[in-house]
């Protein structure tokens, strides 16, 4: 199938598949986007009733090849196997692996958006994905799961499709955006506005200000003690330390396959999220969630802390709570998958 | 007294007073600063043997006028009491409150160091200390005492002078720097690096760099349940949140009061923390130290956590160990005064 998306993919994302949508996208802000485009993979047959579907949905930088980021969860007799479901996963609106964002070109004059795309919500990001199952001609999603802000777009998802939606599972996710995870954001754009080119209209504008952004995210992402047990030096020195080049190197890793308008709009995205937003408020939106639901926790997570977890599992009428013991913190949701495997292989049995 | 420091302080500190060191002031490094200038406060008298001394360490971004940024500990019956007590508080070396840093004239040729200040490590700032305890004529120590930066500080000085320092209390603070805290500056710096003024020679030079540094630092010295108390929005909005602005406000905060070129030098300096550097190891150092130490922990510090001073009590000789319970996490040592009060007062009594 051949790429139609406007601009050229930071990396090379192996079996991606487009959705040209032909009419235009409304978002929450008023504005549309013309034709938009979903990049999306799939995995395994859609069966004739067009009900044995496994949605999963990505975070922050991800793409939609969940067989290569969430491979543990993967294969025969696991979570995602393609032998038995029909695995999909869209790369979110906003991002740079395919769906359209701030790269992508803006027919009204042949340049791309650039940080002028307009402003989205993780609302819009399903309501995109939406237009994506009504492509592909899915009936029902017997599963839809996510970590983290994967877990945002699972629940509004869930909102948008209380029927048709037959099973959550929402990992190290909230119910509304917290005041921390957004402080954290702001300061990593303000660390892509440092740097001035982030205001030019290029792939690389705002470069630096995106590495040291990743580098600030990172943190939250891991613990006090990996840190100390992976990044501390073992002679004695006072310069060129572990830890300090870990995060230099993290940051041009992110820096290479990710373009900093698409990640300064996605941090103002997750910032939106609230699934009791107009729907008076997130207890009362969340008792509209009857779909069985399984809500995971880790309980080193430093940036969406297991309190959030319960919050969701007190407020989901129909929630089952598992809480994940590991020492990676936030990340554990994509390193843990032996014990997520077990906890949701269990759950969807049971 | 006149100030002679060689840069304009960023904003007015009363009481500053000026030892200007008449010699080169030789750093690790090996480079020698020329007659480096050391701003102090001083409250209270010196008695006639010269021991009634209580030298407060500050830190990272802070000054020397301690009576302001620790009024808590302040007054008569208070720990600082300066009816019976001489307190020091010196600024230390590559800040911008008056003593030599980034922003001094460089006398070889007449231009501020910049960015191109000489390296230096916490050792060069006790260092520095010295020759204003020199200069004061200074006989002992009764209590020297540092939070975070300052502890580093406190143990260094007290390794520097072990019959002297009569008492040590170390808050919040670490043997040497974490891993963690590493990689935090070292984001940080790239925040500082995005911004391409910094290499310029100017006071605001780094300064939208600096503000997005602060808005990460700030993450580290509160909580998670700080912020979400503190800084949800009661409205359901999208844009506008409370917790971006207030990261924005104190990322603007520290850009009045403080250059980017110190702020850089300063983390650098944190990061050479290490009080067994070249010592036979952290232990080995801290068994030197056989003074009473007080050791005191905030049990929410997610910066310097009680894990690195239950490492310091266990090894310091003659330790007591303290943890202060709090909401404010590594920056209750500087709001939780009552408590430190009553911890400080009872252990210097007992």
């Amino acid at each position: 199938m051949p790429d139609n998306s406007s601009y050229k993919i930071p990396v090379e994302i192996p079996g991606l598949k487009f959705y040209h949508h032909p009419a235009p996208f409304l978002q929450e802000s008023g504005a549309a986007l013309p034709g938009p485009t979903i990049a999306y993979h799939t995995y395994g047959q859609l069966n004739a009733e067009k009900t044995n579907v496994i949605w999963v949905c990505h975070a922050l930088t991800a793409n939609s090849n969940v067989a290569d980021w969430w491979s543990g969860l993967f294969g025969p007799g696991n979570v995602f196997d393609p032998e038995k479901y029909f695995i999909v996963c869209a790369n979110i609106l906003g991002s740079c692996y395919g769906t359209t964002g701030p790269r992508s070109t803006n027919p009204e004059n042949g340049e791309p958006y650039g940080i002028d795309f307009p402003h989205f919500t993780i609302r819009d990001m399903v309501n995109a994905h939406e237009l994506l199952r009504r492509h592909l001609s899915i009936e029902e999603i017997h599963l839809c799961i996510g970590g983290s802000c994967g877990g945002h777009q699972v629940m509004e998802f869930a909102y948008l499709l209380p029927e048709k939606i037959k099973n959550i599972a929402l990992l190290v996710t909230s119910a509304r955006e917290t005041a921390w995870a957004i402080a954290g954001h702001e300061a990593q754009r303000m660390a892509i506005q440092a740097d001035p080119t982030w205001q030019e209209n290029r792939d690389d504008a705002g470069k630096n200000g995106l590495k040291a952004a990743r580098g600030m995210a990172l943190l939250g992402y891991r613990t006090f003690a990996s840190y100390v047990e992976r990044q501390t030096d073992e002679e004695e020195k006072t310069y060129n330390l572990k830890a300090a080049s870990y995060i230099q190197y993290q940051g041009l890793k992110l820096e290479r396959r990710f373009y900093a308008h698409s990640y300064w709009h996605l941090t103002k995205s997750l910032d939106t999220h609230n699934i009791g937003r107009g729907r008076g408020g997130a207890p009362r939106a969340l008792s509209q969630l009857k779909m069985p639901a399984l809500v995971i926790s880790i309980d080193s997570d430093l940036l969406i802390p297991p309190v959030e977890q319960r919050f969701l599992a007190m407020h989901l009428p129909n929630s089952t709570y598992h809480e994940i013991s590991s020492g990676f913190g936030h990340d554990g949701f994509l390193i843990e998958t032996e014990q997520i495997r077990m906890s949701v292989g269990n759950w969807l049995d049971g």
